[in-house]
């Protein structure tokens, strides 16, 4: 309940607003080592981020990882990493971690689950045995985990979604909130509340107000890259953005293509996550200063190029496009984890670009560069 | 067929009989670097060895590894890694590597295999297609591919096998070494001749003896390890040493259990390889100082000591059985890299025991405890 003592080990360093945008430079400091934001957080799922081993997390430059409460409590279990000593002794990362609060996973369940108000029960998608969520619980298990930033339990709805849905969710996600900020006592750990309100201006702006009233170290927006398009989660970005509080870290949750990364440090978000670009990678599919490539195409085969001639990864300075091609095709390991290594460095240095731009008030202008060279998908 | 030149980059140096066993130590000196004997060779099957980085195949202390030229040449195919400079450069590999002649491989294939006196016709596994391997061709095609050390073509019998049929075979397998032998023109690599001939003692002395009249910088023994027991494996290598010259290295084919490496070393081979421990290890079997562990046992799910205690791999170091079972279960590609690392640093620090018991003629000794000791199936 109490945040007091949070400010010791947990608060976030306003650096620098972008002139031309709303654009912002920070450091988000945990006990776990500080972040430089804008900050892009590779996923770690099942307590390692698929193909990667910390050293080279370290050596790519990810100051914090993203691990799933939902995916942890059904396997390990909570209870097993909290005796191992946390998240960060059992898959030995001393730099921080996020975990959020399996709400997203739970509700992605759909036949599996049933909602009320006092929380969620699904059937796991391991092995269908049933399990109840709370507020309460969800804190509880994110405090065994021990993450320096945990998240409050929300609802994440689908696009489209009804209107009278949508408010009557956004209106109970506050209510978890106050439970999950009245179950937190743990001063080692940040609890950041959630906007949600789906693709209506009005409830997004009415879940900000409700959430801010809680004073918090972060806040996040949730519910967007579920389906809409992406001028739309543009525009949700814009409105709620106003109602936050500029002193504190804001995160926007499951967005990390290259182009919402941008596009989302212009409107004054602080932190991303997502799978895509590690899942991208596994399945072939590379992040250049070039543009997207698709490293199995056969025009690769005899390419002994470098993904990425701009590229300082480990990937592009040891092996050659035809060679990442044949493991890929021949589905070996090694494959995966160089194409991992490869789109996750991609995005540090990105992200370092973008805090760069930051700097020097043009980030408008390297938002134009990046567009005009690149032609990525917006 | 000059393997005059070849002397300048490659030779073996004996360095050390046993006092009271065949072993002997040695230091076998190639084009990429030298490698100490005894030694066993990880498989890097498709041009990587699963799982593996070269970086961390260095870090296990691996001097030389084995690829397939049968999986080469079906993909990404011997002219791409020719063109590439070669499989040392298209893998980034600077250390040494031995390819197999694909003829194992080839009679694997069964119902998708012809044998001729000119050679084996066979379909693809992959896609059917039809190619056609001679001695030759295979030189060729290893020759394309740049290993240090290249194999003869050569059958490899199943066990149990009609005499009639595997002296037929250790005949025409003699005659394909001739052929390669006049077909070998590359003094920068070594060609090894293979002994053939079943589990049948006057073959193998006979095949031992033919293959021997000519004079190759290494001579194999293939065939066995192919079904029959253990006891008959060792047999056959008793019988067939003493037809091998003493100041060449002596290479046992696809052997690479803890406890047949002691064997093997005892009666006076060289090298080993084999798959087994690598693939072992994906599947959550680890070989340690107190015998085999199966980290996917419930009874490792909160056991928070390394794989071994005794070990000074990455995976031992950092990482506990817990986390690794985890990893495993969870099907997560960290957890077959960690096996992996440990399995092979395990077999390297196992071959540099068996250098040192040498050294110090106390191999039998060294067998005995590690027997005592650790209760590896024999």
């Amino acid at each position: 309940m109490n945040n007091g003592g949070i400010l010791l080990t947990f608060h976030f360093e306003l650096i620098k607003e972008c002139k031309f945008s709303k654009a912002r430079l920070g450091k988000l400091y945990t006990p776990h080592g500080t972040i430089d934001t804008p900050t892009f957080m590779p996923v770690g799922t099942q307590a390692t981020v698929k193909a990667m081993g910390p050293d080279e997390l370290k050596d790519i430059g990810a100051q914090i990882i993203l691990s799933n409460t939902y995916h942890l409590f059904i396997r390990p279990g909570h209870k097993l990493i909290e005796k191992a000593g946390g998240l960060h002794s059992f898959m030995n990362w001393d730099r921080s971690i996020l975990t959020d609060s399996g709400g997203f996973q739970v509700f992605s369940l759909n036949e599996l689950r049933k909602i009320t108000e006092e929380g969620v029960e699904f059937k796991s998608h391991l092995d269908g045995t049933k399990h109840f969520f709370t507020p309460e619980r969800v804190i509880e298990i994110q405090q065994s985990l021990g993450a320096d930033i945990i998240m409050a339990f929300d609802e994440c709805i689908p696009y489209p979604c009804e209107k009278e849905y949508a408010l009557k969710s956004m209106e109970r996600t506050f209510r978890w909130l106050k439970r999950c900020h009245e179950a937190h006592n743990n001063t080692k750990q940040a609890l950041f509340g959630i906007v949600q309100g789906g693709a209506f201006k009005d409830l997004r702006i009415e879940s900000a107000q409700k959430t801010t009233s809680i004073d918090l170290p972060g806040y996040a927006i949730g519910g967007l890259s579920v389906g809409e398009p992406k001028e739309i989660m543009n525009e949700m970005i814009e409105y709620i953005i106003p109602y936050l509080p500029n002193n504190k870290p804001r995160y926007l949750m499951g967005v990390g293509s290259p182009d919402s990364l941008i596009e989302g440090a212009i409107r004054g978000i602080d932190m991303f996550d997502c799978v895509l670009p590690t899942r991208m990678a596994r399945n072939g599919t590379v992040l250049t200063s070039n543009g997207k490539l698709v490293i199995r195409n056969a025009s690769y085969g005899k390419d002994f190029r470098p993904i990425d001639e701009n590229c300082d990864c480990y990937a592009c300075k040891n092996f050659s496009r035809a060679y990442i091609r044949h493991l890929i095709k021949a589905r070996e390991i090694l494959g995966s984890r160089l194409t991992t290594i490869h789109n996750l460095r991609f995005l540090q240095n990105l992200m370092k670009d973008i805090r760069e731009a930051i700097k020097n008030d043009s980030l408008l202008n390297f938002r134009g560069d990046f567009f005009n060279k690149l032609g990525y998908d917006k």
